[in-house]
């Protein structure tokens, strides 16, 4: 029965030359051994009584129907749009890599990853987000600089939570610019783009926290923190959108061993917010401006507002010691946009704290280190971005579509091709070829003899603008009769105008 | 050892009332075992000496690069175009279903399915096609009517050949009608399609064969085929398009057990091309005529090429009795869609047999009964439609790119904003800041102080078509230097007049 113990016995015994070959032989009775149990259990599940078919999608999936469709290109249409006005290219990846791709990048959060199951050849894994991939991608192909989007699905076993936007698939929209620059300039445009990109989606009033990691690491050894805890510490710092202090300095004491002293150091620190002029003070600060990571920091947050300034959008960023950023590769400046519930103004942005955040809809940072995971010789290539976690985004202009008495259009059609008497089925065929040849969006309903009212009716529940009837009358005077759906106005066109004037009434949409 | 035959055993021992229990437990007892193996084998893997990481991706997907994107973009363009200007709404789903779900949908070929790993919780997998998804959406909604199309990727663990554009991982457009509709309308509408979009791409010359799967059925009938062979003799004249009839005939005769008097009667009906005037011949063929199947399916074919002549796209459709396609739900018309080397002239098209095809691009039919497979009361939903094997158009747009002189952009950028001279950042910031508020695509490089010479250079590799130099002069003068790259011609303009200007130069674009 415990055929594992066993192999691990004969392979104890064994050793020296031959290990590689027996190992390979554990591995391939290991296989059969698998292969032979889950044949047994498809068996027994075979025999499992009157199978019950589920009709649903996988738990925290979904479909997205064509309502949803039409905001979901909406939305990528702003967000493109704006990485390409600021002279993006764009890539895209498999949705699966490698597994060892994967590995030893993501911390903790490994656990939530989707692997496919051993079918024979390589051991894969679903992309978890886009930055991995791109930064394999750039150590694959030896690239150096690239100013790159990429819009695509990511995967991760999380508890899902569809209500709130949080699915097990879901879009990334990843902007990045990899390459060798001068300070803070690279990392000032991803902040102009989360701040153009969340005003155009007009989603409400928001904020983009700043910090850096150098300033967090400098500030825990500052506080006292002991090295070997910085990243432990500093994931504990990062649930404070969700915690309170209290409750997160019982974790930093009492879980992680800290002392008290220094867990109240760090509590000074966490509370502070503001801009360009809080990075200056904290220059002058005794504990902090002994410590060289936190003083380059400093001057790198000092530089990136004065960038931000000529980018105009300091007034939605804040300078806030407690943003922390769970992933591990981050390098340098981090940040967070997140959606402000009440409507603050700027004035009373800076250091306000009644705000509540309802949760964040971009983040990014600086990962100077990651393509150099991937590279034979190590070979750094810096990077900064940002990802938008879209899918809330939709979540939210899903609910304002609801709410809006504008009804969304799912098809783009313009006209319908109609006919009021019966057998009239060759000449709607004739007439709709015509206006596609002419690059006019147009539909036949698909029945021999449809009645006027159902066609009209179609009209009215797709938002079909218009409909060119056709019958015996108009066929004889080589006319159409072109009627407005809104306003009932019909007019008779000659087959020449028609198509001209189709044009000139949707030329808007 | 043997744990499988052990817990076969003791099941077959006990019966009755608890047999589900015991069941469960077995099944329990089966993931321990594969559980405790695996991670044997995980820990003989990490072992295995030094660990040569590979960077790659996973056989048979591959990276798109930014040129290969905008090639990419291009297509889709078209495709999408089309879709809409017939009135076609858009679904997503997600990438992978239930496993289940993809269960007993495609024959032989089930075993390329991608299955996830058992992490817990259901069983998944990646789906094969969007058809299949498309009628489990269509089931799950009630929905009985719907012109969807659906671009995504689909996965096959078939054996890759990247140079003939056959991946692992590939897109498929989708455009389908499903609907309670009067007979070969909507079939019509979607050879107009393939007949628009092959056109629109220029691919070279093509046809598209239809074929309908009641005009075969009947045919094995009257060729004397037993009933139940009709399905794996169909599947042998599907290989006509890559085997010799001699092969084929062989493959019905000796392997499959037919006799060879009923082969060679196949053999005559499968060399028939010809157009609607084919069909109204084999409707007066005595042993067709006598087949109830046949015939519907013969008049419906005549019924199609009368819409199609409407359609004006008979030049590239021919009737075919060999084509037979491999999937297993359809259930009346079938087509595909091949480039054809020579360019054959629409007058020698029909019935010429010395054109080679190049692979086929696109195919599709009716499947009336797929839906039905999902609702839990077997409610049928006509459906027709087509899909394109988008994946060998892109391999064929790149080679005829890389044939070009024409060079591809892979960004938009319309503008540079460049400086001549030192510490002039802030001002090119400022400048770029302008035009993006004006929504000019327009690039700063990320350095304090780039040589001019570099900033030019730049634009010319990525082809940007104009500069907007700054230097201590234009500030004085309150006014831009506006450098087109192509002449090298340079204007000053006032600030007021420069984003005018770049549109007016840029308008095409």
């Amino acid at each position: 029965r415990d055929g594992g113990r066993e192999l691990m016995f004969y392979y104890g015994r064994r050793n020296g030359m031959a290990a590689h070959a027996v190992l390979r032989d554990c591995v391939l009775q290991i296989d059969e051994e698998v292969a032979k149990l889950l044949e047994l259990k498809a068996k027994l599940g075979g025999d499992d009584g009157k199978h019950q078919f589920v009709l649903k999608t996988a738990k925290g999936t979904r479909d997205y129907n064509p309502k949803q469709m039409a905001i979901r290109e909406k939305v990528f249409n702003t967000v493109v749009a704006c990485f390409k006005r600021h002279g993006a290219e764009t890539i895209d990846t498999p949705v699966f890599e490698l597994k060892e791709t994967l590995t030893g990048k993501y911390g903790e959060d490994s656990k939530l990853i989707y692997d496919l199951k051993d079918q024979g050849g390589e051991l894969l894994s679903l992309r978890y987000d886009l930055t991995v991939p791109f930064a394999r991608y750039l150590a694959m192909n030896k690239i150096t600089n690239i100013k790159r989007y990429h819009i695509a699905k990511v995967y991760r076993r999380d508890n899902p939570s569809m209500t709130r936007g949080r699915y097990r698939e879901f879009y990334q929209c990843d902007f990045d610019i990899a390459g060798q620059y001068d300070a803070m300039i690279p990392d000032a445009e991803c902040l102009k783009i989360v701040h153009e990109i969340l005003s155009e989606l007009e989603l409400g009033d928001f904020r983009i926290k700043v910090n850096d990691r150098r300033i967090l690491d400098g500030m825990f050894a500052a506080c006292g923190v002991p090295d070997d805890k910085f990243r432990t510490i500093c994931s504990t710092v990062d649930k404070l959108d969700k915690m309170s202090w209290e409750d997160v300095k019982n974790e930093m004491v009492n879980e992680k061993g800290l002392s008290e002293q220094a867990a109240d150091l760090i509590g000074e620190f966490v509370s502070m917010q503001g801009g360009r002029d809080l990075a200056e003070r904290l220059l002058q600060n005794p504990r902090l401006s002994q410590n060289k990571l936190a003083c380059s920091g400093l001057s790198d947050v000092k530089l990136l507002f004065s960038y931000l300034e000529l980018f105009q959008v300091t007034d939605k960023v804040v300078f806030d010691l407690s943003l922390a950023r769970g992933l591990d590769y981050y390098t340098g400046l981090i940040y967070e946009a997140v959606l402000t519930q009440a409507g603050l103004s700027g004035d009373t942005l800076n250091g306000a704290e009644d705000s509540v955040s309802v949760g964040s809809v971009a983040g990014g940072g600086r990962y100077d280190g990651l393509v150099g995971m991937f590279d034979p010789k190590g070979r750094k290539v810096p990077c900064v971005g940002v990802s938008f976690g879209i899918e809330r985004i939709f979540t939210i202009m899903e609910q304002k579509a609801e709410s809006s008495a504008d009804k969304v259009r799912t098809t783009e059609v313009q006209v319908l091709v109609a006919s009021a008497q019966k057998n009239l089925l060759e000449e709607r065929l004739k007439l709709v070829t015509d206006l596609w040849k002419a690059g006019i969006k147009a539909e036949v309903m698909y029945k021999k003899n449809p009645k006027l009212l159902s066609q009209l009716q179609h009209c009215e529940e797709s938002g079909i603008p218009l409909v060119a009837i056709l019958g015996e009358q108009e066929l004889k005077d080589g006319v159409v009769k072109l009627r407005v759906v809104a306003t009932r106005e019909e007019v008779d066109f000659s087959r020449a105008d028609l198509i001209r004037e189709i044009r000139r009434r949707t030329s808007e949409a």
